[in-house]
């Protein structure tokens, strides 16, 4: 049933709604005996169309508030019809101040934030008062008024949800089921999408202004975070119908934990924004050089490809309604996170441009003669650094271990610069040069805009891994987020389903 | 007026509306002499309450919805009315099925995503359509039923626009320009909160789960951008009100550039997930060491506060309706940005743990007897390195000069490693060594999770400024996007502000 297939959804809906209002108009012609019941007629017309929404938690929660409003404000106004002809002459005047006072309330408190969702209850009420008052006045029927006015919208309500609920059904919870299924796909390509376009080296020749704008846009990378993150309203909307859903289908249990799916997709919404980071690497004018991404394109490739499969094996668990079952299904994708976070430890000087490093030594450990090396031109240090990591970098792969098989036994072949115990130190100050020069004055030149932002390249392959890190550390978050679901709403085990093939 | 004081909005309103409600009520009243009028007053009185939208341009529109569902219905209906009366005995028939028909075609326009904003036109008209047809055929009066509701309509209608306008009127697009301007305020104090609280290591002990399931939290700098990033369907519904709303006060012209109000918030809204991703640097288990951080502390702080600086005056000046002037408001930016970026090359070692470089030669350079230096003890060089940014760290400050004041006479004084034209090779192939280690079989232990995240921590501290960074390359599309909105608007000149003073 209605498996996320909206099109046959809405001639669904369409076909039900025109149904309801034939058979409304039927019952005010077979009526007709009773005259005074079809005069009132239009009020069940117009609580049928009203009343009469696209998913049965919506129809209910507008005829709880249709009913509620009409009920309070028929008493209320039998009340005040009373207290009026008390008042005489001045009945007229107490009418007038009475709507005047009620109008005021009942709008103010419809505009208070946690009573949004009683809205339409709220102008029900002022409808229905404003109504009986007026015309109980002119007839003096105040309660014929009253009474025929809610049998009408009773009838209408009535027609309604029977129409509604007995023919396919439209579920809010099920739409908000299959919504968080759906969001968990989307955000996966999203990924997906992301890490191969980075390493693709994909680059917009131009940003399209609707992604600098945050608007709809085609790009299925782009499209496909967006609708999570923008799908809060809906969710938002589902969550409040699905509430006043009675247990149905898959959903038995009473108090149906739906607050849960809204929990599971902000939590994948968390995990979203760091896809959305991601793409805004592809995004930005700052590019990390192609041949430094080549270097780590194994372990960011599986890194995305596990993140990918776990958000896909989530978003088929919720759809599925199963359980999570006693395989860590973060297993894989830590596995490659650290294997992704043990290259970078390796080859982190590849994320850094090494041409401008100040790296000094502190006064005290001029002591040693071999603390006493300075070098005053930074040219050597940069060339000797940059060439430190061609190698890695023209091969353009990690499986390059024949070429780097230099005999064992060539180590130590200079005692000039032995290593052992002493070289330790050496080294150290070896390394180290003064960049003094820097310290002098205002020593930074005003670099044009775009040589820092092409400095910045380096950078931004760190950037690009650092948030792929992250947004495996948040996948932890959906996980347990999806663990209270699967536990509250009852989630069969995968196990039993083993059992049963 | 309305000066953003939504509470008293809230007042004005509700006595708006109790007034419209007492002012129908008395209409009614008052023509009690023309009895069948007043039989019909439930329409008036019904418009009233349904019309009566907050806003000037909610108003507008659903008044003309109203209008043009009635008018379009009443006149369909009674084209039907005559038809059927052709058809005889099965008069009843034709009916019933011509309410099937309207009744499915009509809602299934009204699902139609663009033709959204009619979803209440749709509604009227299938509610008139049915009414007519229904009553009209029990009393065989259908242009008489028309004609008395329309004008019953018309005239609640009337009611509602006069006092809704007239008295202290609340406009949405006013509105909507407040909420652009407000957006920048949040956003601005937001990336100030961000950059203060990552150098002042802020850490949530346990991150609000508010915030890890992107739910409203208390949080200033996560409700700053938070608000704006969700302020897309607020901003969609007053956009769709502006345009109904005729020229007034300071947004004079016809044609007004509402959209580009939205434009300029979709910019700033690509500039706030920047701010949501920095939130995340500090979100994050991953933390860059402390003493780290203080080394960048003036230069990040300058860029927070200059990011601040130009999204506060930018939404200022939307506020205040003033173009930018000639003077380039980034220019501050750009600079501190550059300054940053300008230490991160310098000290970009910082960034990276050197602990597991693995630096090689290529094989073809082992050639001369300096390059067949390798040593197979790493620890060497991850102590060398460690060492080398020690002295910086522990100053704690870039104001060191004094502490470098080693006599540049002290160069070279070790023959044995003597720099000049040789040395650059040499230090070329002294600093490298060969982790060939790494490359055997699967060399790469299975370390913890928690090392893996730990050795992320400096390159968190990459990501942040790196971000930080992204953030200043988006502001000029927030610039570009209010330049053709000052553009389109006519924003006032600043000059003219000057000369005034």
């Amino acid at each position: 049933m209605a498996d996320g297939d909206f099109g046959s959804q809405k001639d669904c809906f369409s076909a039900k709604m025109a149904l309801a209002l034939v058979l409304i108009s039927l019952l005010i012609f077979l009526k007709q005996p009773i005259q005074e019941l079809s005069q009132h007629s239009v009020w069940a017309i117009l609580t049928v169309v009203v009343v009469f929404e696209f998913s049965i938690g919506a129809t209910l929660s507008k005829g709880f508030n249709r009913g509620l409003g009409t009920l309070s404000a028929g008493g209320l106004a039998l009340a005040m019809a009373e207290l009026s002809q008390l008042a005489g002459e001045w009945e007229e005047i107490v009418i007038i101040i009475s709507i005047f006072v009620i109008g005021f309330f009942a709008t103010y408190a419809k505009l208070y934030p946690t009573l949004k969702p009683y809205e339409y209850g709220f102008r029900v009420f002022l409808l229905t008062y404003c109504f009986i008052t007026v015309s109980g006045y002119r007839t003096g029927e105040f309660i014929h008024t009253a009474v025929t006015r809610f049998l009408l919208i009773a009838l209408g309500a009535g027609v309604s949800l029977v129409v509604n609920i007995c023919i396919y059904p439209i579920w809010a919870g099920e739409d908000l089921h299959n919504l968080v299924a759906k969001n968990f796909m989307n955000v996966a390509t999203s990924l997906e999408g992301c890490v191969k376009g980075y390493l693709n080296c994909v680059e917009y020749e131009r940003v399209p202004s609707k992604i600098l704008n945050y608007q709809a846009s085609d790009d299925p990378v782009y499209s496909g975070y967006r609708s999570a993150v923008e799908s809060t309203s809906q969710e938002e909307a589902l969550m409040g119908f699905a509430i006043w859903e009675p247990p149905h289908g898959p959903y038995k249990s009473l108090n149906y934990p739906w607050k849960n799916y809204a929990k599971v997709n902000g939590a994948l919404r968390h995990c979203a924004f760091m896809v959305m980071a991601l793409h805004g690497c592809i995004l930005s004018e700052i590019q990390a050089p192609p041949e430094r991404r080549q270097v780590f394109r194994q372990e960011l490739q599986r890194v995305g490809a596990e993140g990918a499969r776990v958000l896909r094996e989530l978003g088929s668990k919720v759809k599925k309604m199963e359980k999570l079952g006693h395989v860590d299904i973060l297993y894989e994708i830590h596995d490659a996170a650290e294997e992704l976070q043990n290259k970078i430890d390796r080859k982190s000087y590849l994320l850094v441009n090494a041409e401008s490093w100040e790296i000094g030594n502190r006064p005290h450990t001029v002591a040693e003669p071999q603390d006493l090396i300075n070098f005053d031109n930074e040219e050597h240090n940069v060339l000797a650094h940059k060439s430190l990591s061609q190698p890695v970098l023209d091969l353009r792969s990690v499986n390059i271990s024949s070429s780097w098989d230099v005999p064992k036994t060539i180590v130590g072949v200079n005692p000039a610069v032995a290593p052992s115990p002493a070289s330790k130190d050496f080294l150290n100050k070896q390394i180290s040069w003064n960049a003094r020069g820097s310290f002098i004055a205002d020593p930074i030149p005003q670099l044009e805009e775009s040589k820092t932002y092409e400095n910045a390249s380096a950078l931004s392959l760190a950037t690009f891994t650092s948030l792929l890190i992250e947004f495996v550390a948040r996948l932890q978050n959906v996980v347990d987020a999806f663990e209270e679901l699967s536990e509250k709403a009852n989630f069969k085990e995968p196990d039993e389903l083993l059992a049963a093939a």
